[in-house]
């Protein structure tokens, strides 16, 4: 525990893969947390370490914050909308942050509620996957008024290698986050197809990852997927094709609303429909990566 | 000059943007120079510098090796299968260093041609802009021999500051060139859209620019190609957009000679053939990330 | 009125350009119509010829049947579900016979609401536009059960001229029914595309209309949309850009529940983004054949 | 024998499943026709019915016309300007009709060529598969100077149904041959879609192409795609894929050089790829229409 930072107490509403390895971290630096999950279960680990069980969604939502982690807009729908949800339980000081990858609508819907129950919400993404998350190394992107984000620093530092305020609107957050998994999976495609071009050329992949990313194309998103490309290493999923494909169509969703014609966005969701639909569905999203080689004839099975 | 290094003699032919500043350095680095190019008033800053010039092609195809940097196909076609061409005047231990970005096709028939007349050849396409080329960081891709290219690393590491072998075959060389090629318009398309996006919504894009490049997306071709479409800067052209289209179109080519499908390939191709034709012949090809903004209704002049 | 035919009592709501041609024809062939309209003025004209006004949802679903014919889903759920809507209100043996355009989810929220209040329902949308439906000449597709279907034939008779049952479940009726959008989308985008190819050739493109519709390119589909896009006509709209970039979203989404992966559908849908985003909102749909004559940097003007 | 029309000396150079056919009702119009084919025992039918056989291509340049029906550009290069081709053989008063899909470029190049020659050419490309042509049906194109067009009417009325003439240029016709294959691939493009998602819907495509087809979308080109389409069958090939391929790749090369971004011909493309990379090389190009359903992963075999 960190003696010199202030701690704090927060709820945590949402332990999957994601939410647990948050959890651990805000536990790690000293903060108080209670944990609630529909399944409680599955929060055992996080008890052992320290933290509270909510028996109730309302048990969670009374300290100085509580974050929902949560698999999609149902699951924010049903906690934060629901009975004894999150809107009608949140006490008067507490801060609902929403750090789920949601809509624009429901991002939207939820500012709208806290506003007329006043109520302080701020939207906070994050960028990266379980691993990342339980080294305390996410990004996290916030939407929300300054002093709310300021508030919640303790809890994002504890978290996060950094946090990036795009916007006061929690829109503006999600959005973002939208759009950087559309930036990844583009990549994806374009090396996917750039692989399965050089490899129907006889030239070896993990000499060409190893080129490419030893000389211009730096950075861990060509380096990640680039490697799970060159070694068609898709599974386990640390984020499966479906919530991939879930991703891009919240993003073309929030395009068409804003009527933003996104071609690229369309190729990668049509490929990752095709992934789920020839039977990809437990494979990592990155497996799209494979669906050049497939089309170009290159019969080599997924890993 | 570097005097512990050992130095070579070298033809140089063709002195454009790329080409002078790889031909300054190989000066720099004490090599012996001998320039041709066609219009001979462009090799005058060369010749203040050491170089000699060479009254025909000939005369450049005679030492240690005869570099050829050229636009397109049909120059590297006319210098060297023309006639008193290059193929015509290599001595027998002069070595061909193709370092233009050329079609595979053409790739392989200066490979066939230079076999059946016993001479030595080697493709060494290179990643970077004229900038990068004055300041000898290059990335230089080597198909070919390994003696041969052994041979060449002087000269190479004159002008690179990395040279990766990635066969024995020239061919692939080229084709790697072109795929890296293919790589950044994929990103560019990317960004173009994800900017339009977050524009459309309000959110500043330098803002947005600053939160990628500090988060997950970093390394040079985020960083690059981020900032000149965030700042809508596609002027004075660094690579100007006709050059990106045959590039692109030379990776469509080879990988419809290997039936490779390339949806994105096709999609980023569509692109530059929208920009020159709605009349952004003279901007730098990055202006496809312009596209999807104007799609989108977005007026902003291009700077 | 033909006294020869069975003559049936119906509701009718929603008499917008397309809805008011079908109630026409309805009164033509005799049947008694009850008109509701959110905006009851819409209905005088139907009035006149012998219609009478519905005040309330209520007095149009007693009759034999009730007819939706609605611009979207969000107009079908308000006057189906809403206080006092069809859902409610609806006569125990009062056939629901929904011709909107609507979404197969909404067709299957129709289905099982009234199957939970033991009513009859029908899916039945047409194709035609608003000139087809006043003349009686739409193709009707119906989905629902066989009796149920029988029943309202001479309802289908009077308005349509053709009328085929696709399957038991009314969801199919609406699958096709967009389906059939998607393909007028696809053709217009195929002549948009070759009439651009031709016209920066130096080709006239009516006399090209003429070769094509007088050889292979013969059928409704070929003659009207490509006049459209020879004649650069697009004003005034018979269907609305928005109302078809909403058939093809639906046709969209239906795909993605279903893992459906149509690249094609993605393309024209995009198309009808870009040409809304680029100020053509009020035009008609088949404005999208323009589109690639401006990317090809033609520059005449739509009519 | 029709002794009232005129008849003509006709060469015929090519006589493959198009020329066999084209080259019958040549004959059965009553006109004089000398055969050349590198491989000569594909002309015995024809001598058998009267024609002549020509022992070199020359034999089959000196009458009133002379007829090129050959498989590609390739071909068409080879027999008119390889050594004692058309070009040098032919007759002063001897018209070169070239009715294979061929290239602008090549297109451009032959109307250069004879010109030059003072030799008079007209490009005539033909819609219609081999059975059209064997019934003297096809639809014939024709680019060329009227006055020569005028004199062949006598052998395009006995091979045609209808010949259309697009304009002076022989390239106009090429270019509209090119532009309708792409018409008529992009209508197989969007049927495979929609068939893929009415059949995942579990909607019978023969009674969805009935539907389709006795409604809105009649003509051959809907009449017959959408029946190889609904029944999959794809085999023996009328038009094989490979042959489709080089049709859409011409098409794109010449929208390359007029700068028309084409996105749905890079589609179709595309398409014709993965069909031939996945094994489908000896299929008819409509198999394309089967792609859509394999994506979505419903694992019928082809016919």
């Amino acid at each position: 525990m960190n003696k010199h930072k202030p701690t704090m107490k927060v709820g945590f509403i949402g332990v999957g893969h994601m939410g647990t390895g948050m959890a651990e971290r805000l536990l790690a630096a000293g903060h108080d947390v209670i944990v609630y999950n529909r399944t409680s279960s599955k929060a055992q680990s996080l008890i052992d370490r320290g933290a509270q069980l909510a028996p109730q969604v309302a048990d969670a939502c009374r300290e100085d914050a509580v974050i929902t982690m949560l698999a999609n807009d149902e699951a924010v729908e049903a906690i934060v909308f629901g009975e004894d949800g999150v809107l009608s339980s949140l006490g008067k000081s507490t801060i609902h942050i929403s750090m789920s990858t949601i809509s624009v609508a429901l991002s939207d819907r939820l500012t709208s509620a806290h506003a007329n129950a006043s109520q302080r919400f701020i939207a906070a993404p994050v960028f990266g996957r379980p691993d990342v998350a339980s080294a305390g190394k996410l990004y996290i992107v916030a939407g929300g008024a300054p002093d709310v984000l300021k508030t919640c620093m303790p809890l994002f530092e504890a978290m996060g290698q950094k946090t990036v305020h795009i916007g006061d609107a929690p829109r503006a957050a999600n959005l973002v986050k939208l759009s950087g998994n559309f930036l990844l999976a583009s990549v994806i495609e374009a090396l996917g197809e750039a692989m399965a071009l050089i490899r129907k050329a006889g030239i070896d992949p993990h000499r060409y990852y190893d080129l490419l990313t030893s000389t211009l194309f730096t950075g861990p998103v060509f380096t990640n997927y680039g490697g799970l490309v060159a070694r068609q290493e898709y599974k386990p999923a640390l984020f499966a094709a479906p919530l991939g494909e879930k991703d891009i169509r919240l993003t073309l969703t929030a395009a068409e609303t804003l009527r933003v014609p996104m071609p690229l966005a369309s190729l990668v969701h049509d490929r990752l429909q095709t992934l789920i639909a020839r039977g990809g569905e437990e494979l990592d999203w990155s497996a799209i990566g494979q669906l050049a080689a497939e089309d170009a004839g290159l019969r080599d099975q997924a890993a």
